[in-house]
């Protein structure tokens, strides 16, 4: 029976790009007060170990392109935890807002009388400096186009094609299927030199970071044995620290 | 006279959005480590409480448009500090790596052999999400397009023609006094209806947060007294907590 004296509340926070230290001292409080912690594939699993004893750890992860928890299943998870326990932390890999579906669980969970808050998380372009890409630079790149690979409606190619034509740092979140597409539409628009970095497991002790040009991509990402999940960043500010070394950046 | 044992090291830190909560942990302990720590203007001065009693403390700071501190002498103060003192934290607000100068200062401090590092923070514009503006949404927005608005090759209309052109959420830093072309160039294309909303010290006690339609972004500003620093969103995203209000959305 549900206790009476239960507050029911949920809190969908970021748990950032993987290192457990890149979470916020906000998502580590509330960590440590949850009842129950919903967690998905990303969301490093140390960072569990926070809770309390009794804090009920349940996983509902997305593997890419394999089995899944549906959306519906993790909203009703999140109704009937919050009711019979309290304080329900959703625990999602990179920042909930950000390619994930955090604000559809927020609404849901408003709706059903639950109390509902975000914590943001450092989302995995961010760890791209943890390899010496800065998403922006001065006289390089004054703009982020952040995108996602799974866009249904084909247009993937269409916003490449827009983000081209700017001096943006193109991010692509969930892209490694696309690669073929994305070189292909770069070759096309004459911008196959444009420096392209794949970045996995970024913050990790394990991560791995390749870089190359564009026209190149599924041969780079073959040739050293990449797979989901990875980002795949894409501009000049690339080649900053190269230049840098070179004696010929600014 | 700098002490010999002393091993020169700069940490490049994004200081979050304004709560002193949203700082990663990794940054919380770096802060407790420093013996300088050199800070600038949106930096939440309250983390400076979280140094040592001996550490030093300045203020290297930008007001927006107004006096402000040459790069070059914060990187001289950078080198200066590194040596005499040792661990230097520079500390900025959001993400050192997105539109800051963060990768200047590392780039600098290593060709003098200071051994540098960074940790990304929580970038002003997730803490949108605090106001219910997630900055992707599943058939709403599938990208995001973050640019300044300090370019200065009058390319801002540019991007902004670009990028809505399709879905993206268009996230404008340091903006505010384009607020006169971003909605002449929105009215221009036939896009003027499309929701804005301006957000000045964002996860602060004190936060602010106007929307409206794009097209009277500058009445929008001047109605509710809103000044630099503030972010300005232009989206659809910003509309779905609305919808969702009036029963509409999906």
């Amino acid at each position: 029976m549900p206790d009476q004296e239960t507050t029911p509340e949920l809190y969908v926070v970021g748990a950032g790009p993987g290192d457990p230290e890149l979470i916020t001292m906000k998502a580590y409080r509330v960590l440590q007060q949850a009842d129950v912690v919903l967690y998905d594939n990303l969301a490093n699993k140390e960072l569990l170990a926070l809770t309390k004893p009794d804090c009920e750890k349940l996983y509902v992860g997305k593997q890419p392109y394999g089995q899944y928890t549906p959306q519906e299943q993790i909203h009703e998870l999140i109704r009937e935890k919050a009711f019979s326990k309290g304080l329900v932390v959703r625990l999602k890999g990179g920042d909930p807002y950000i390619f994930g579906r955090g604000f559809e669980e927020v609404l849901f969970a408003r709706e059903h009388g639950i109390r509902a808050s975000y914590i943001p998380g450092i989302t995995s372009m961010q760890a791209s400096g943890l390899h010496d890409i800065p998403l922006t630079h001065r006289a390089v790149s004054e703009g982020i186009w952040a995108i996602t690979g799974t866009k249904k409606d084909g247009s993937l190619s269409d916003d490449l094609r827009l983000a081209m034509q700017s001096n943006a740092t193109v991010v692509i979140y969930m892209g490694m299927k696309k690669a073929e597409e994305i070189a292909r539409t770069y070759r096309q628009e004459g911008n196959g030199e444009v420096p392209v970095a794949v970045i996995q497991h970024a913050s990790l002790p394990y991560q791995k970071a390749v870089t190359g040009r564009v026209q190149d991509l599924p041969e780079l990402i073959h040739a050293n044995g990449l797979t989901h999940p990875a980002l795949i960043i894409i501009g000049w500010v690339i080649a900053v620290q190269e230049g840098q070394q070179k004696g010929t950046a600014r």
